[in-house]
């Protein structure tokens, strides 16, 4: 095939497939047709065609999640490199290596009064590991572009990673073509993170040893199963309380306590601060449950430290005393070094908790009544053990984490910057290259519209399950306190009236409802069935005529009335 | 109604009120709750509630346009305030004034990996007027907050206007309330442009009226009967050329040149010299034709005045000899003073060639077959005299531009940056304000797809009627050069396979499909009439299996054919 003629964007494309890009999601423009015309061309790059910007920048990060690799996405010039700015805030945050390039103007005709121009330089300034320019005429030209390159690269793949925007004018002609040649390119060094050498362990290990109350809390993470492994060996010790959510994809295992604000919903005000620790160790991203941080900022530890890629400068608790770049898996091996022998029972207490919160939550949740409650419950023990479990943001994702993580799923939600902006496109980005498994997105309805162009798409296909909750829009306002005691509470549950079947019709997905538990499980067979069509399927399940709020009020006050 | 319990909030609704802010766009979330209550509970308000933040933007974007005075509009915290980033582009480069309130976490909680937390602070700086923050807490909370507002409504209100940022960091409790009170606000003055006085006319006057080569031309302006006035009777200067556009909105009279593409295209290549102007005045926003900036790029005029509001330091035909920033009535009144003493007949030669394009473009298009060239032809002789046509980008403003435009239409279109990326919500922000007129849509599938979100909303009524010319997707890339020729063809063209109907049904609108001149005809009275349900209309014109590239390529040798 044919490749652009504008030889330094034919060497960019060949420079991202040697330094392990391997999918490009493409929007197509007129301005950045040279840039298209050349990832279309070579032969180890998987294009995905995406016209909304904004859905697909998400894809980007889906696709990024999904096959742990940096993701390039192309657009053309003016507002359209904009629309990339809640996804590229998102992966700025969790640390997710995106490679934007922004076709741009020649910059003599910024402000000049032309089309689909605008400054795209440092546009992303709040939110980017870095910003550059590619080379736009003159000399040396594939000798600067290897350069800016090199720089681009270097970012994106060094740890912490993150995103990098390359921002390239092009001139006329663009659509020009000719004969693929080779390129020598430059294999960007994978940069690994800090050794242990530079970390004095042995005060380290004296501090830990000592400890009585010592707590490891761990926030996002992909699944690692030697993460798991070390951690199930440091749980061993009694004085160690291990607490998880479904998001840090560290399986079940029974010492680690799963679901953090039901089980401190159990701890009574007076006990609190005996559960407070005096030691924390903080690994991965961020932490879902909003109580354990007004609880570790209200009884602050004596030691916090943050280990890992994840932010580590960031001082969550407000008592940040070490703050540690190197391989976790590392850091607690060097901590297994020392012979196990726990001051306390301190961990032992905390399951305790976790247990008997369990034991509540079963009881109350088994005689629920309909409700999305009652939903999530039935959908967690139906979802197939080896799915990967997208959890759109608002309520879904905190349903969620009232249940324990089943067993070899794959938790997945947009927990950087949170916004309901982009759940459905990462999901579905996810899905198109993990093609193996079953990729679920449960979520509600009024996310369900905002990003129902994530569904615009030919390449999805049937092994992507969409369960939409609606419960009539603005869920979230009606569980959290505070717009239900306000006279404008309509302007926050506003129902989005909108119709789940249209976008199913509107997008080629195959439809199904739901109004009870009973709908849901006789219907549920069929629905994880590839279908003919190979298509997505959606699920909406109606929970409009429920209380919804009143039956979460019921349930965390059945916690509490049986202490 | 009760009011937020934040006094300085609740003062912040009052100063908006109280200059000249009479619409507020909200996109409901927690943090902003207070800023939600304010604007709710305040009478002289009228709230509009937008879900998905970057259709609010082009929302309030429409509003401003069809009231002519500045909108806020607010968001909650995190990637919600991103989302606005393109419709903020457009009024930066628009000059419009809208006032983004964007909630923010308290300062001390950024970067600490809270959810919804950003650097919001100056997160537009490429393109916003001015950018500042609210106070958050302390002593003299209203003294402080007088100051900000007071700077940003001079930025907002002061000629050329523009968008304007106010970052608001919000402690909780978020939802308290009380009653309201009164508070003094001060009225910001109107700032009016600078006077003529400081030019010197003497000079201008001179070298105007010895100039035998004239050319007024006028990009986009809303509709303005002072301007149209004066431009008509400078008009009688027969050695003046004056050229508008749709988007000019200067209604048509004899002397103006309509269609300046077809009109460029039967200026023969020896001719093109002669019919170069050697003064330039130029009035207004954007100018679509990309021809008209080539030619004048090519031949330079000796002078190249920019007058008035809109970008007067922008160079678009490189050659820009005096920028004055002036009322454009007062400075052609000022030219008007003198006898018009014509040089030259280059005025008349103009309008030669535009009526005999007008001649071979009513003789092509009249025989021409279905096609999406012959289906605007069918579409701007029925949409009735007095409605407002807003235009979508890409090929829907190009094809508007070969046709004259119809007296006592309003034409409006976001030509500022020329995404595609909000044109429904910006056609559907002015229609719910603009009641008592007809607003129509046309756009184009792509775009009706990516802005389907504009159609969430129940405030939309019957008077919004929307064509979308479903051509199966990309229809742009056939009809200009370049991609046709490309092995990549496919992706560029690739057609977007989505249901218009399904929209329809999404969003409650009705739906009429035509597939025939005959058919758009037959049900347009019925189309253009109030529905039962007083909801929008969308009638789909399926031109998929016509060749619409072949039809205009013959359009434009019919115009050449005939010299």
């Amino acid at each position: 095939m044919q490749t652009t003629r504008l030889e330094h964007i034919a060497f960019l494309a060949e420079f991202c497939s040697e330094n392990q890009v391997s999918d490009v999601v493409i929007s197509p423009g007129s301005r950045n047709a040279p840039i298209v015309i050349a990832f279309d061309a070579h032969p180890a790059i998987r294009t995905h065609l995406i016209h909304d910007e904004r859905s697909a920048a998400f894809y980007a990060l889906g696709i990024a999640e999904a096959t742990q690799k940096p993701v390039a996405l192309t657009c053309t010039s003016g507002s359209a490199l904009l629309n990339y700015a809640p996804a590229i805030a998102e992966a700025y945050y969790r640390r997710i290596p995106l490679l934007i390039l922004s076709a741009d103007r020649p910059a003599h005709l910024i402000d000049q009064g032309d089309g689909q121009t605008i400054r795209q330089q440092n546009v992303f300034a709040n939110f980017i590991k870095m910003s550059l320019s590619y080379p736009e005429s003159g000399d040396n030209m594939l000798e600067k572009a290897a350069i800016q390159l090199k720089k681009a690269f270097t970012a994106l793949l060094h740890l912490p990673q993150g995103p990098v925007h390359i921002n390239v004018p092009l001139n006329e002609p663009l659509y020009e073509t000719t004969n693929r040649q080779s390129f020598q390119v430059e294999k960007v060094e994978n940069h690994d993170m800090s050794s242990l050498d530079t970390v004095n362990m042995n005060d380290v290990k004296q501090i830990w040893s000592s400890a009585t109350k010592k707590m490891l809390i761990i926030g996002q993470h992909h699944p690692d199963k030697r993460l798991e492994e070390v951690v199930k060996m440091l749980a061993e010790d009694a004085s160690l309380a291990v607490l998880v959510e479904n998001t840090s994809n560290v399986q079940s295992f029974p010492r680690f306590c799963h679901c953090i604000d039901r089980t401190l919903e159990i701890i009574s005000d007076d006990e609190l601060e005996n559960y407070a620790p005096d030691l924390i160790l903080s690994v991965g991203g961020a932490v879902i449950s909003k109580r354990i941080k007004a609880y570790f900022r209200k009884f602050k530890p004596k030691h916090n430290w943050r280990i890992g890629v994840f932010q580590v400068e960031e001082d969550t608790y407000q008592s940040l005393t070490k703050s540690i770049s190197v391989d976790p898996v590392h850091f607690i091996e060097a901590l297994l070094e020392q012979e196990i022998a726990p001051l306390s029972n301190f961990g032992g207490m905390w399951k305790q908790k976790d247990l008997m919160a369990n034991e509540m939550h079963k009881q109350f949740v088994e005689s629920a009544p309909f409700s999305d409650l009652k939903v999530f419950d039935t959908l967690l023990d139906v979802i197939p053990d080896d799915a990967v479990l997208h959890m759109a943001n608002s309520s879904v994702v905190r349903y969620c984490q009232l249940f324990n993580p089943v067993r070899g799923i794959d938790y997945r939600s947009n927990r950087g910057v949170s916004g309901i902006d982009g759940s459905a496109s990462t999901a579905a980005g996810f899905s198109i290259v993990n093609t193996s498994k079953l990729n679920v997105l449960i979520s509600g309805d009024t996310s369900f519209f905002y990003d129902s162009n994530g569904f615009w798409n030919k390449e999805l296909k049937g092994n992507f399950k969409v369960f939409v909750l609606n419960n009539g829009g603005g869920g979230i306002f009606k569980i959290i306190p505070g717009p239900a005691e306000s006279e404008q509470s309509e302007i926050f549950y506003a129902p989005t009236n909108a119709d789940v079947q249209g976008i199913c019709q509107a997008f080629n997905l195959n439809y199904y409802l739901s109004e009870s538990v009973h709908d849901i499980l006789n219907q549920i067979e069929d629905f994880f069935q590839l279908e003919e069509n190979n298509r997505p399927s959606v699920m909406e399940i109606n929970t409009k005529d429920v209380d919804n709020a009143r039956v979460l009020k019921d349930y965390f006050t059945s916690l509490r009335d049986d202490l």
